[in-house]
């Protein structure tokens, strides 16, 4: 992160698992003084996150997440799966899919790493300001409901969920109302 | 999250990769409609993290993390890999491992799942006041750097990492202090 910190060098990694929503991969790595390292990682595509909100709500959703056995309060986000796409288009993509939203302002929150001890995936927080529906149907999934979030009461909301992006997002929000 | 949601009911899991730092299920999920579904999801043991701070500064650990090729500015945690302790006593084992001091007052701030898309791994957020040094030696590692943040200067810390549970805890600082 700062000017001074030395160089990590990769030395190259194997796939040790090959899944469909990732894979698990034991790289090599060197520090600049030459000591070697190894570490087992989940490899991902990185995934954007969208805060999307007027004057009065904020737009989440609620899924469920099978593996951990519960339905999540969270803001709508995708993984970057699309050939050629930026972070930012996959957030517009996002937005309309799952919202049935577009939005006339765009903002690079943060980007951040879920878990770096163990995965390379990184996250982008986009804020959208300027809200209107889009021509296109959405299309949330079958037991994904759209949630308009009074922002008089983010309080709640980061009671209610668990979601780290969530969290990172709303916590973001509160602090620049 | 909620009383009405829907039970999601687990129909068994196999391990198709039993690493070292986290194993990969495939499971088998019922809604209660009746649909099955199959989630391909990283099995990892739950984690701590300590937002441990004084009148002036918060304690953070500087340390590389090789999967990204960075070193980050992090708030101390570890793993719950300690056959029966809570994650209570893991913060307070980390906190004097990392940083050599014990705290007076212990406060649960929260647990969130950092992509609960494909992991089941639990972080859980304490913070730590009172802070005093502990007769332990710390064994933070050799390339793992303790740095006291100034409180004044919690903006920098939050530009400066771009780790989810720093971001996280730091966020919840500022919004309390």
């Amino acid at each position: 992160m700062s000017r001074q910190d030395p160089p990590i060098e990769p030395l190259g990694a194997e796939t040790v698992y090959d899944g469909k929503q990732f894979s698990v991969r034991v790289g090599r790595f060197r520090h600049a003084d030459g000591e070697e390292v190894e570490r087992e990682f989940v490899h991902r595509v990185p995934a954007a996150v969208i805060v999307a909100y007027d004057d009065e709500h904020v737009w989440l959703v609620r899924q469920p997440r099978e593996v951990i056995l519960q339905y999540t309060l969270e803001l709508p986000a995708g993984k970057l799966d699309v050939e050629g796409e930026t972070p930012l288009q996959t957030a517009q993509r996002e937005l309309a899919e799952e919202t049935g939203c577009a939005a006339e302002r765009w903002e690079e929150v943060r980007s951040y790493y879920p878990s770096s001890g163990y995965t390379d995936e990184l996250v982008h927080v986009f804020a959208a300001t300027g809200l209107h529906p889009t021509d296109a149907e959405p299309d949330p999934g079958e037991r994904i409901e759209v949630v308009h979030w009074p922002l008089a009461d983010l309080d709640a909301a980061l009671a209610a969920t668990n979601d780290a992006k969530t969290v990172i997002g709303l916590q973001w929000l509160r602090a620049i109302l």
